[in-house]
């Protein structure tokens, strides 16, 4: 199993995946972009884009679904919801919205108002943080009190949705509803999520 | 089981998914954008966007979740790929592609070329058309030569492709690569897809 990783990228997603499932890997940290700037990257991800997990003949390419995977080839962990459990709608839901939803419109923050701000389509990036945060109050509202997005546990689900968060919170792109500050900070304090922050920080191997 | 769905919107997945998996479920067919023009839609889906599933307690609002949530909720069906099977990572990438890579910077295009075309903004429209195109040439790699996105077989992770590339023809945003074309061909064939443009139409219930 291994992991291609950019410091900052959506890799961090899986990474703590990872860290919290206590799986072997390998871990493969590249200059961003690696398209560019990690010779053969294309031959492993054509898509050239961050992260990649391989594992035998299976090829993954998006955040979400390599978490997704990794919980459920993993025997009898509760980070994964069964297809069984009454919550496996919630924890689908979440999951597909980390990253379509919650993440998508950080990008254009990034793109447009941080690495190409000089190309006159700064507003583009500000309706996007305003699309984020409508977004986000949608799930607030679908989290209300809940510790944990689905079935009163940490879940997989959490990782992905506390990366958007993450996010959002390097970017400053503005204040969370107070259900999803505490949710964020409940998050930040698992061991698995430093033990990410420590080895997001290494040299890779 | 009830599918809230507008006309054209990414709703349209799980309608897909309703019909070629024949499980009974209730149309409700609403005026674009809900949020405004029906009455009371926030209260079942606070996020305010299309679609929206309900199955008992369960409420889903992407459209990719409910279609993986309808094949796995159902018996024995192909077009589920289980954990078990080799090709589970392609299944759940394809999956997760189809949305956040496939669909979303086409929302880009609609909004910046299309509905918001006189703000000024219309660059950021076509810089992700390009992007599309980019990301497209690289599933369109790991596509390959096979008949299906994975388990060589028809799966929902096919129709959640499948609309991405149903809005980029409809859109017109330019020529697929051969075997994207071929592909899309080939799904524009089953009975399944063409009941659910029929239902598209209809007047819901």
């Amino acid at each position: 199993m291994k992991l291609y990783h950019c410091q900052g990228a959506r890799s961090f997603r899986p990474l703590w995946a990872l860290e919290e499932l206590q799986i072997p890997y390998e871990l493969e940290i590249m200059p961003f972009p690696p398209r560019f700037r990690h010779e053969g990257y294309m031959d492993i991800n054509p898509l050239g884009t961050v992260p990649t997990l391989v594992d035998g003949d299976q090829v993954l390419t998006e955040s979400v679904a390599i978490c997704h995977y990794l919980a459920d080839r993993t025997a009898d962990t509760p980070l994964a919801v069964r297809a069984e459990e009454a919550d496996y709608g919630r924890y689908l839901n979440a999951l597909y919205q980390s990253d379509a939803t919650l993440t998508f419109p950080q990008t254009l923050f990034l793109r447009y108002r941080v690495f190409e701000k000089d190309r006159g389509l700064t507003q583009a990036g500000d309706d996007y943080v305003q699309w984020f945060f409508s977004r986000l109050k949608g799930a607030a509202a679908m989290l209300g009190d809940r510790e944990y997005v689905a079935a009163d546990r940490f879940t997989v689900a959490d990782i992905c949705v506390g990366y958007a968060l993450k996010l959002a919170a390097q970017l400053e792109l503005g204040t969370f509803p107070p259900n999803i500050a505490a949710y964020w900070a409940r998050l930040q304090e698992r061991d698995g999520y430093r033990r990410a922050l420590v080895r997001e920080n290494s040299k890779g191997g």
